[in-house]
């Protein structure tokens, strides 16, 4: 492979003049430049980014931690997230954390090792002090961290568009199915309005946590289940994600409930595959996409030690379709 | 923050010692490398990863290029990949290329770029050359390119097994639906294997192709409407993804079309979701995980300059559900 010193030579220039081309460092003329990068490309030199970023304390890689991929919401979150990290230059390193702190903890000691320039944290179980003592640019997803900047999207909001549909169609007793409420996120906003929305417009109702761990789709059925033998004069339920909803229907079908008929259901996300479920699931839908693009703004320019916003809140809007 | 130096003052030996033990290198009795370990942990050192690869000449990272991690298969595939490669002391970089040429290119220059010890190829659109040209440790998922070692599942028994329930259930007139078969994949076995078996079994077929850009949910439906249009006598359907799968039914339901009554569906992989659906999808299994383990195993030992076996086919496993 060619050297800085075949690239030097060829160009009829000093090593030093090279490199300061690399780094875009000390003038250059315009000439010259285009000398060196001519020869570069005859000579098909790359550049060890490696070395590079020792030289300029950038390795141009965002550390990514998310409970899982393999979950709708979070699969469709890493590929805007990719998408333009990669269009400000910048490569991700992928963590699934699976919730569980001890991962969770290594996965930052890793990122911190490897020196990125910046993590995106959208997996949530530790202490608020671990966050704080990382020393490095944090963008937080639906979480709230003192004064880490954070994106969400507007889940109290959310909340009370999804209550206030399922009491408007006519339901009596309401059921909210969601992650644990432990977990201190953002998200759980959405039960608050839940809460609020049902208690203000008098209407019963109810509510059910899935495990810390959630994301397990075979859980959600059990949890259904169970929740149509205790209760089953439910005859609305607000799920905090489409996966949920699709259960609930999933469920209502075995137990000869009619969706809409009998129970109406309202999902949250509208991830791709909410339109693809029969009925089609009515739905909260969150702007994955612009979420994607904020957080990667946001960790741009804090990178660049610029000054951002910390409370970062995305309109969601109600889309309604075959379950309401 | 701790330098070698710190640690070598706190253990009493030389500053080449401490980078023996950090480095694995040379003989250090376990007395010594104990009292360096002790002080790099009272004094919370954290070595300099991108110092130490550039000494070490290995940055335990591996690229991954996917189409896209927003597809069910891709995400599931991209959990079990970085979930194996933690394991083994390796980051995964994510590359979505969304099948451009351009994209995927680009991404191979920088991955080698960064050093990385190996790459992960589950997107397929450049020429033999280019890979071949890559002079680093590769492992493909579903394409097969020259001497590269590749992993995939058993299409063409996955395809006969689809094709011959379809026919078993009495099926007359039976269809193919899915990805370009332009881009050379071992998918595209799937559908000679459904040719084979339709005209070994003297049973009517025919072929719809999707795009080359192929994932995109809302261009099925509207391939599917067409396809029923012309053919309203299909009565079974082969679909080589699960969210094709998925579609069928959402576009039979529009149709007023009763499936399994009137028309059945086999889908390809078993994603999650793939039980959610009503009725639930029959399905041919990969073994996704198995798949992901695998090829990290591979790609760790051909980065340690061991022999692999090129060809790994892993089986897979038909799922009667409820469209069949």
């Amino acid at each position: 492979m060619a050297t800085l010193k075949d690239i030097a030579k060829g160009a009829g220039v000093t090593v030093t003049t090279v490199s300061r081309v690399l780094n875009n460092r000390g003038y250059i003329s315009d000439e010259t430049r285009n000398k060196v990068y001519r020869v570069m490309k005859e000579l098909n030199y790359q550049p060890n980014e490696i070395a590079r970023s020792l030289a300029r304390k950038k390795s141009n890689i965002i550390g990514l931690i998310i409970p899982t991929v393999a979950h709708s919401f979070f699969s469709e979150l890493s590929f805007y997230l990719e998408y333009y990290a990669y269009n400000n230059g910048y490569k991700v390193l992928l963590c699934n954390s699976q919730l569980e702190q001890k991962k969770e903890k290594e996965y930052i000691g890793m990122l911190r090792a490897h020196q990125v320039d910046g993590i995106i944290m959208a997996s949530h179980t530790l202490e608020v002090d671990e966050y704080l003592s990382l020393n490095l640019p944090v963008v937080t997803v639906d979480r709230k961290v003192d004064e880490i900047p954070n994106v969400s999207s507007d889940n109290y909001y959310g909340g009370s568009l999804a209550t206030n549909l399922l009491i408007d169609k006519g339901c009596n007793k309401i059921a909210y199915i969601g992650g644990s409420l432990k977990l201190n996120l953002l998200a759980n906003k959405r039960y608050e309005a839940f809460i609020n929305t049902a208690k203000g417009r008098n209407v019963d109702f109810l509510n059910v946590e899935t495990d810390i761990n959630g994301f397990k789709i075979e859980e959600y059925e059990e949890l259904i289940n169970n929740l149509f033998q205790k209760h089953p004069e439910i005859d609305g339920i607000f799920a905090s994600s489409d996966l949920i909803a699709a259960s609930i229907i999933k469920v209502c079908n075995r137990i000869n409930k009619k969706v809409p008929d009998d129970v109406k259901i309202v999902g949250y996300d509208d991830v791709k595959v909410a339109s693809l479920f029969v009925p089609q699931i009515t739905t909260i839908r969150q702007p994955i996409e612009n979420m994607g693009k904020l957080v990667i703004e946001l960790l741009v320019k804090l990178i660049d030690e610029k000054d951002v916003i910390n409370d970062n809140i995305l309109p969601v809007k109600l889309i309604e379709r075959e379950t309401t």
